[in-house]
């Protein structure tokens, strides 16, 4: 007897129906980010450990999932090594590979790879599965998909405000309500300024971007644990509790950073991108939230997050400016911008608001049961007209009892089923039943086709 | 400087033009798959090794790509194992889990683990990509997509009917003309056991899979280095050269094989596939090819095999009938028939051909040219109205020469630009200028629109 089978942990199957879903909306995503000239890649799977390790901080470096080298692994570890027992060390020597983390950098290994054939501004998205070792949780997984679109090669803040027309779009699409949350990391920069902290800006947005998480009071006392003085932190007091419409805490905030060159130069970015948005008629509302921070360092201007209004959750969608991914790569100099919609999240979300069309969940429409031989050669030529009008079809595959049949037919919701036996042959006709009314109609298959469509 | 980025060997970046083209052959094998009542499921990029090992022989065990347990890894291995230098037996210690690398393995254990929700028959199509250790070569890749339909649980041969109908409207779609060649493994075991050599039928499928690239007398070779006898491979002769239509080929096998009642049961399985594909009206032909054997051991009744006609390239598309495949998961008795698109083959075979539609690689079909930020305000409710009639829009988003901005236009092979200056804006109009024609004229958003869609 075979041993019962698994899937890795943090790793998920998708059934026909969960997949219906994530189609829909992948390509609700799709559709909006092709609306706007976004054109896909894909990358492989694996990439080289040279690409991979040290971009995600020393944490990330560990959650990378390693592929052992294929042959004779063993030889280029010598015994040494072996009795150190340092893990990491002879990992690097086993393994040349590894599953991609993320999507942003494979994009800018991409981008440095292929610059000679791209046209800049260069804006391209891509869904694909990403993997990471964290330990599994409720809503997070080893294996979930990104949906990122990014612009390179322009630092013009039209595209910033495209990416905020583009989130507006896909969850105007989804029905889902959100207010799409913007700040700048320059603005930042300047409040550390002010405050005289210059050096700490990482610290200082890694604590407030905790504020919804845990609290000003807890913020307050991580800013001091990070070394950030009593007095700086007063300073900080009635920035992080600005409330109010966008323009006041603009100005407010003008007041504030007036003397730092850094400072304006955000205010004077977010300012553009505000008006600029409100000449594009958004469905769903911009806030300006000086107090959000996003955890990724790597972002130098703008940054944004959307919250869903009706469900309690995360962030769904991020993103921002970042000034020099690809130098990395050796190729500086290449600002970008992009955003990343989270998939597992969107779904959830609209699995509580219930809010996928019909449509996008329907599998086979007809269902042809199946009496027979003689039965079934009637029916054949009656279900490709049907598929070549576009209805999916389905013919029983086996003669069995027709109890098990529209069993079938309920477990699958298939809304129609055609019976054919001896009169309906003889009369050349169909009798169609329509599963919801139960009402049955003995009708022409062209008639048929018309119903269904 | 930092080193100039790669990627895996035998690993491949999509383009936005190869996306295009590959999404064009997925989503129409999509389509065709929901036409007919199949269903999509996903499953994890990693199995475990319990569930890969052992599947694909030895060989495939080799090929299979190893992921390196996370943390202490070392943990698992004894000194003495290390010092050993066994490969295999230290991966075994050092990996639980592997990349998958092919989709009917994880749909069995797939099916094995849901069983309990799922109705069968279980219609399910899966694509996704799939990692094999191989040695990479011209059309041979490490990370490559697989696009599988497959039936469980009835042992209909209307199944069989039904994927010689979607493979048929699959490429009838394409537009590339085929031969469907089927064969019935179970006429193969026939031809064994009249031959004499009942135990050797997989030595002489094997063998006979060959014929086409190795030719008749390496076949016979090969048949008699396995052990055949040269009496047996005499009475084959007349097989391996049997021409004409299908029902003489048919009429003549089953002389041959008419006191054998596994090869009649084969013979009468493919006279009831080809009968009834009779009554379909498929657009291709088919061709009962009594030399197709497929490699794979775990096919037991029908086969099929798709070439090419216009086209000198291998099998684009294959299946069959297996009996027992989720034995192997403690779930015996479960048959099933299936069949797998090659998709990398395909795209050769459309690019050889040019057959992929215009609508299919066409991206973004206007672009406004940036003149300044007045002008964009002009532009920005236009490019939202374009949108809205799903025109794929782009402001270009830096205020740069024209010639540089319609250098992106060339190069996009973007048909429509909209250039709108002073006096445009002044007449509340757009200039568009037809990027193939060359020709101007000056119009309301109204009117451009119209032209676009």
């Amino acid at each position: 007897m075979a041993n019962k089978p698994s899937i890795p942990k943090g790793t998920r199957d998708f059934s026909p129906m969960e997949m219906s879903k994530r189609n829909y909306i992948f390509n609700t995503i799709k559709e909006v980010y092709a609306l706007y000239g976004f054109r896909q890649i894909e990358t492989p799977a694996m990439e080289t450990l040279q690409t991979l390790m040290g971009k995600y901080g020393e944490e990330g470096d560990k959650l990378l999932f390693k592929i052992l080298n294929s042959g004779n692994f063993l030889s280029k570890v010598s015994e040494e090594e072996l009795h150190e027992n340092n893990a990491p060390r002879v990992a690097s020597k086993l393994c040349e590979k590894g599953l991609r983390y993320d999507l942003t950098v494979p994009f800018a290994r991409y981008v440095v790879m292929h610059r000679d054939e791209l046209q800049m501004p260069f804006k391209r998205y891509q869904i694909q599965p990403v993997w990471r070792a964290d330990r599994p949780q409720k809503g997070r997984y080893r294996e979930f998909y990104q949906c990122d679109a990014d612009i390179v090669g322009s630092n013009s803040l039209l595209n910033e405000v495209e990416l905020m027309q583009i989130i507006d779009t896909v969850f105007s699409r989804f029905g889902v309500r959100v207010v799409i949350k913007i700040n700048n990391r320059k603005i930042l920069s300047g409040i550390a300024e002010i405050i005289g902290e210059p050096d700490k800006i990482i610290d200082i947005t890694v604590a407030i971007d905790k504020l919804d998480k845990i609290g000003l009071d807890a913020v307050n006392k991580e800013l001091a644990e990070v070394g950030i003085s009593a007095e700086a932190i007063d300073k900080l007091q009635p920035i992080i509790s600005l409330t109010g419409f966008n323009e006041d805490k603009l100005q407010t905030i003008a007041d504030v950073l007036t003397t730092s060159e850094i400072g304006m130069e955000g205010i004077n970015e977010t300012r553009f991108i505000l008006d600029t948005l409100k000449k594009c008629g958004l469905k769903n509302e911009i806030e300006l939230d000086l107090m959000l921070a996003r955890g990724l360092n790597y972002y130098t201007g703008a940054i944004f997050e959307v919250k869903a209004l009706d469900v309690q959750i995360g962030s769904i969608t991020g993103g921002g400016r970042y000034d020099n991914l690809t130098g990395i790569f050796g190729m500086p100099g290449l600002s970008g911008v992009g955003i990343s919609f989270g998939a597992d999240r969107i779904f959830d979300v609209l699995n509580q608001l219930d809010l996928y069309p019909k449509e996008a969940v329907d599998s086979t429409k007809l269902l042809f049961i199946n009496f027979g031989e003689k039965e079934t050669e009637y029916c054949l030529p009656i279900a490709a007209k049907t598929r070549n009008a576009g209805i999916s079809t389905e013919i029983y595959p086996d003669t069995v009892k027709m109890k098990k049949q529209m069993a079938y037919a309920n477990a699958k919701q298939i809304p129609f089923v055609a019976i054919i036996g001896e009169n309906e042959m003889a009369d050349g006709k169909v009798m169609l039943k329509d599963m919801q009314t139960g009402e049955q109609r003995l009708i022409t298959a062209e008639a048929l086709i018309e119903i269904i469509s």
